[in-house]
């Protein structure tokens, strides 16, 4: 089963927005077997969705539609979608108690006639209750294909997608298995791996697929491969991962099927239960907000603070003021202390450090932009470390942030 | 003129990583005057990229290219050019001159033959050298299209497009100009507000397009129009934002052309020389590190606490514990006590704090999944608020961050 997603927007063309609905969409179709053959954002403009509607219909069996369902004249979706079946919108009891209903209890003002226009579906489409919203999810098939259109708020969408949608297109059955294992190393590059990997590349069984994921300082390998016979994709991709370790186990820092190091090191900290902090000055607690945006962070998070004026390190957080004149507030010295404050505060097995200067312009040291310091206190040592990383702010940060939780990866990979 | 952008890579299609590459591309290239009619993104698969490039030379001016230009063997884009060219691969010594110093320079690594591959482009092809990478761009010209090939690393597309792509592309001329404002409400849905402005939005003159762009407790209004005459359209738009704003006047929180609440409360905050800090729990350092994301931020940001176990709130933030005991950890008091904190703390002109339970599970107070507290700290006054945002973890972050921000941006216009 081929699937197009399609998402319907002035604003994703427009830049306003960063699409994330179809990331989420292809990843989970993915994981029930479902082949996202293309992902197409255009315009509420009403040809330009006719012609992606009959592109879509034509390669996929599965055509997934985003946004255009609100209830201002913008959104034309839905008289779009009537006049691609040739069909007619006609009144949904059920959606329109729905709504009549949200308003009763979530919203003060009263409804008005637009609101209850989000009860009008074409007469051929089944509708998919939206528990969230007013406009509803609709599922039409047409021949050999499907297909679903839904709200582009991203929470609406999931529950759809999570409720409805993704369990239906499972019993319509006769998926494959679609299996990826991602491993990740550090330390080397892409090419120096992949030379290392040739021989074994060129070896690979053809059913699975090895793709290079480059990242600021990380490479992940990804191995995918699909078919109807689950245990033998797993048995096979296992062989080859198995090889894999053995040829580059020096880069490996470890394996992730969430594709993510964070995950992997709240996973690491959960396993062997250890806590965490972190005091953060130019990564501006985005090491700890990735952390608490899995859920259950709170059993192995224990807090952190972001002193980003120098005086604040000395008023929140304890450092030594002499330390910070001795050796400059971008030092290895203040790293180190500020994870040993940090992990003494936070009563935590370990602390993350980051103190440095992320441009663009000096701020309060004398480091040069890029400098970075990260320091780090375990149950059985602190230290800290010098960085240079380069003279783009985002990047600087983005990769602070990689080095700090890879750094704490290999302490709990290792005690 | 009118673009297209093909994002090519399995990683989009299989969810494992979000494409904010053509979002940001839109919105540049939206800005110089180019209408973006599609985005598109396909796996490394010759015959699609194939099909890709035909529809996109059939359908627009410009043909924006990101991805697939890694050394490994997963990367097919330029080969798949040259097919698609009719064309061959050549030696480009400029680039293999900047790919020996780049590993000189940066790389510990020696050079392996993938590397030296690198220098090779189609030989119809204009190379737009990559100071960050060793995948160089390329610019071709066919009958009317120009297909611009770019890396997919972010900050690698990001300067190659601002430093040489958008340049270019502005001196082939003859761009309209292209306007939005953005209008930013709170307090109203987006069927109410439509309802008041309909007399409004029927009579607008055709040029000028309304969208409504809802989010969580807020709705953006935005008014776009392109021309040729830059004055007649910047006097036509703003005429009608001034209608607007009589119209809705109680409901308009400000405007902002960065389209984002925290760009705006950035801006105030310099505007007013005031400072903030603030104290988490709930949001997990994320209000912090939107406001750290934006260059400059050290000028108005003092810093934050993210107190995420009970205890550090006391142990950080000098939280009374008295308070938390009398009023559990998730309350109005507790709110207000660590907004009052901060600010003392962080000696900051204002401070924000925020308490309350995201789920999935209970945490350590009593609160229902959902409950949040909000504290606000001005300069002449305290209070807290008390919300309750629903059972969805994510969602909770989010509308509490959103509200947190509105309120800060209502004091710092009422100042």
């Amino acid at each position: 089963m081929q699937a197009t997603i399609i998402t319907i927007g002035d604003e994703i063309l427009i830049g306003q927005i960063v699409d994330t609905n179809s990331a989420w969409m292809a990843r989970e179709l993915n994981k029930i077997g479902v082949h996202v053959y293309e992902i197409i954002s255009i315009s509420d403009d009403r040809e330009h969705i006719l012609s992606a509607f009959a592109k879509a219909k034509q390669q996929s069996d599965l055509v997934l539609i985003t946004g255009g369902l609100g209830p201002t004249k913008d959104d034309i979706t839905k008289k779009t979608i009537c006049e691609f079946f040739n069909d007619k919108l006609e009144l949904n009891q059920e959606v329109l108690d729905h709504v009549v209903r949200l308003f009763k209890e979530y919203v003060k003002a009263p409804m008005v006639d637009m609101n209850k226009d989000q009860a009008l579906v074409p007469s051929r489409a089944q509708v998919v209750m939206n528990q969230y919203g007013t406009a509803p999810g609709m599922w039409i098939e047409d021949g050999h294909a499907i297909f679903i259109s839904m709200p582009g708020v991203p929470f609406e969408m999931k529950s759809l997608m999570t409720d409805s949608v993704l369990p239906r297109i499972k019993e319509i059955g006769n998926l494959p298995f679609i299996h990826h294992r991602t491993i990740l190393t550090a330390g080397q590059g892409e090419s120096t791996i992949a030379t290392r990997l040739e021989d074994w590349e060129n070896d690979l069984p053809s059913h699975i697929k090895l793709a290079y994921l480059p990242s600021l300082g990380t490479v992940r390998l990804r191995l995918s491969s699909r078919g109807a016979d689950k245990d033998f994709i797993i048995k096979t991709v296992a062989d080859q991962v198995k090889q894999l370790y053995v040829l580059i186990e020096d880069v490996i820092v470890g394996e992730s099927n969430d594709e993510s190091l964070v995950h992997a090191v709240v996973q690491l900290l959960k396993d062997k239960n250890q806590t965490v902090s972190t005091a953060e000055s130019c990564t501006g607690g985005k090491v700890a907000s990735l952390i608490t945006e899995i859920p259950g962070a709170s059993q192995i998070f224990m807090g952190s603070t972001i002193t980003y004026a120098t005086q604040s390190k000395v008023d929140i957080l304890d450092v030594d003021a002499d330390i910070i004149d001795k050796y400059s507030v971008v030092s290895e010295q203040v790293a180190i202390e500020m994870a040993v404050k940090a992990q003494l505060k936070f009563k935590s097995d370990f602390a993350i450090a980051t103190t440095g200067n992320a441009g663009p312009t000096q701020g309060d040291s004398d480091a040069p932009v890029g400098t970075v310091y990260i320091g780090m206190a375990t149950p059985s040592n602190v230290y800290g470390l010098h960085f240079m990383m380069g003279n783009h702010r985002e990047r600087v940060v983005q990769k602070t942030i990689n080095k700090a939780l890879e750094l704490l990866q290999k302490e709990l990979i290792e005690m």
